[in-house]
């Protein structure tokens, strides 16, 4: 396989883009990081990664990766100075596997056109466990001849890869509305176990009901048994996260003018679960905050 | 086995009481049913069932099953004259299968144990399709001796039977959150769908994409094709109904004093869906009311 | 004046009710009070009224009044046994005063046309101050010959009366569509004030600010002034009863078939605060809750 | 007074533009005015106001006074090229009269104090009637100093001035939150005709009655009147303003993180009148929407 011999250059590593890398080098791609925090590194340099001390230096192969936290790092991780664009070559590709908005993969991808450069979105999804696992869904979009290059890296890091057009921005469109609906099953998990407990109805047994009839998929397993067990720390993936999630997802319906009366209402509980202090729990704490609204007492929305 | 022995008598032949009952005649159990409209029960009588002139002549086996539309329907054939009740003998049982109110549950149990008549709550998930598939999901409360009983017929009626406890009205909460999930599994697809299709992916595509990853469970399967076709007549389970159930959620999340501020939500958009003329559709038009409200002109909700 | 002569009855000495019996006697009406704890009804007795036993008793005058604080006490003093139904002669008046459903309204109604009564639905605006000022408004329907002889008690009452028509449920529409639009004030303006006390502006000169401009109604003064000074205990009206009157708006939009969204929001917000135990706090605590959701920590809803 | 000396230049001769300009050069202040369209000069040009070509010309004077749209109207006219940061005098003072975010309000103060330039936020309450009958409120923060200077000014233009402190950014965000009450009064008001027309109560008797009550006050009068009577063609103040306005209310509560559940509904709602064909109507046209969402056919949303 000729791709094998791609280079390639991850820039973030964050929990998801650690295990990402991890995979990659498993997988024998020579491989350059990024990480504004270079200590993060470590780990994958003993493993054989080698450093980059800007995202345009992890850009000078044929591949360069980005999955960082949120617009802004990425925004300045490409089109800031000693970025990807700089250094990116005329027959390279920036995969873009971050969550980002619709308003930003635009820019990028019209960034990346005007300088003849390659661009494909490839947003995951998939908590930490499932990038440790290569058990991502890679959602990818970009100009066919491209996006085939870049599968054997989404073999890599995923079980399955769905090409979902020609336009980059689709892809993450549709990470985004994904992301909205497992905020949905998480609020209406709340609601619903709140009610049950609240009648005395043992949680674990419910859970156990619903996953086997006609929710038995793995966004109610993960987040039932999150919510059931009332774990919420560590984060998988934490509520100030899914805040900027979720405001993504209505900037989004804000520009395709389609009213989202759930995804407003989901936003404003992650605002208000963030403002009591829970911005760093698990964004399955939307299910804390409903217990809290219910009155009980004794989970307060401390930290940990 | 002796239970095949059972008289049974079952109150209610909709859709989903008809297809009950052949499932009960295929399995040879001596049948009686009962409907406020005789004609809907010549089919099961030319099959080899009794008809009844009145619910309590439908009641003097074994067994009586009530699977009726709404509390009205129940409580009228249970504790009304020449109701269930008047002739239920003293080592019977009442299974009642329908949706109803927390409230009605307590009183059917009640007013059956004021009785020494024995009462199962035994509501069930699953739409007509499953109902003659005979692969209903039922969720049984009530004494563990006269829940035993039972487990026979549930047996012919569905494919898993889940016994949640000796209080009747918890199986009915339980069938009531469901319902709620149901519903918010609706309303959230329907919003992540209008701005998909916005956008121009591929609806049905769409709902592959999200069926193969992390909501690959039968709700989602369901709703999002008749979402993704816009196929919502004839219903399997009209809107007038599930606002019937949402207002049954609502009303015992206001004994236990639970907010459910997605519940709410949805209530007042199958309120908005029934005023504007779709009372009718499957409950699954939900999804048109956010199309309509996003715009879409050619969609307007005529009744079919 | 010959209506001077009206013997009259009343029934209920809440807050709003002694303060209106004691001036229907400083009027020198003759006046027989009840209560079910009749030593709310001592002052009264001292200052000249009679005291009834039962609801009939009170109901023997010429106007016999009920003010009480559900649809339950009324449909019980005036439908159950000893109750007003029994005992009003054939030209005496129902005046239905308290805050009830549309459905029992039209049952009052009903009962009282079956049994040769006369019946007014006359519901007040005005919180215990008012009342104890005469200054209430009354809202009156009923037949016009009816109506017109209760008009003499109204000026006695309160300040203004507004006659609405025949139809004595129209008259407890209107204030219950009034006393959403009274929540309506309160929630919106909870939000205004948490966003702009969070950003160190003054209360007290944003609430002058406001009510000097575009805002200047006794609504924004009343729970304006409630909510800079945090002032929700001793209630006027407490929270309890707001929600109650909220889910009879609800009711009466359920019947009519109107979405209220913000109406239903409301009733969502009033059920946390009641399961955070504010349920006897005033009203305006609507706001107090909005300030614990923005994460005031020092505001916990402790009953006082 | 020496102040009516000051050299007065106008950006925005939008309805209250225009307006504004009239009575300035009624009060007889030299007057330069700039629009981007300058045919809506002409008539203020006759009147004796000379006409600038940038906005840098129009800020040449003592004070330049911005009335534009929005936030990217009034940061192209100032900060960008030919805009009023070039041309302003040290000692000169822009007042900024448009309702802006916060986060703009606070880049133009940041960068009039990098300049030397002194800066007044002065955004003001009223329609266009109020606007040409001087009878707006203004909301003025700034430098005591700075805004005493502009206090004549404001006495020309407005019946009132409230000046609330000496950060710019204040006055916007009271003139936000005020907004956000304004809609809050329609979004209820409109529920609440709604229902009372739903059940056959007049519309316009139960304005007065609300208005002479608790409700008495001018935004339930203006907003009252245009609901009762349908009138939302032509537009005071637009639809698709008035959802710019909410979102600038809420981007304010995410930066203050205040949960503010009726704005975030309100903001879904203009959001569905606007993709429904409404955002040239009336902001009271909220009210439209309701009447349709309960299913008012002859009410479409047509235009006009």
């Amino acid at each position: 396989m000729t791709d094998k011999t791609l280079w390639v250059g991850l820039i973030g590593l964050g929990t998801m883009g650690q295990a990402m890398a991890a995979n990659l080098l498993g997988a024998r791609y020579p491989l350059t990081v990024y990480n504004r925090s270079a200590h993060r590194a470590q780990v994958l340099v003993a493993q054989g990664a080698r450093l980059a001390n800007t995202p345009a230096d992890a850009a000078r192969g044929d591949v360069v990766i980005t999955m960082l936290a949120d617009d802004a790092a990425v925004e300045s991780a490409v089109l800031g100075p000693d970025g990807v664009c700089e250094a990116l070559g005329p027959k390279a590709i920036h995969v873009s596997m971050s969550t980002i908005s619709i308003a930003l993969a635009e820019r990028l991808a019209e960034a990346h056109r005007h300088r003849g450069q390659a661009f494909v979105s490839a947003p995951v999804f998939g908590r930490p466990e499932a990038a440790a696992a290569a058990k991502l869904f890679v959602v990818a979009a970009g100009k066919p001849i491209v996006v085939e290059r870049c599968l054997p890296l989404f073999e890599v890091l995923g079980q399955r890869t769905f090409v979902v057009g020609k336009e980059p921005s689709k892809a993450n469109l549709i990470k985004l509305s994904g992301n909205f609906l497992i905020t949905s099953v998480i609020e209406a998990l709340g609601e619903a176990f709140a009610l049950i407990g609240r009648a005395g109805i043992d949680r674990e047994q419910y859970l156990e009901l619903i996953t086997s009839t006609l929710f038995g998929a793995p966004v109610y397993e993960t987040y039932g048994s999150l919510i059931a067990g009332e774990r919420y720390y560590p984060p998988g993936f934490n509520a100030s996260l899914g805040y900027k999630d979720i405001r993504l997802v209505l900037a989004a319906a804000d520009v395709l003018q389609v009213p989202m009366p759930v995804a407003s209402l989901i936003a404003t509980r992650f605002l208000a679960l963030i403002a009591q202090g829970g911005g760093d729990l698990d964004w399955a704490a939307l299910a804390k905050l409903v217990a809290r609204d219910a009155g009980e007492e004794g989970r307060l929305l401390s930290r940990r």
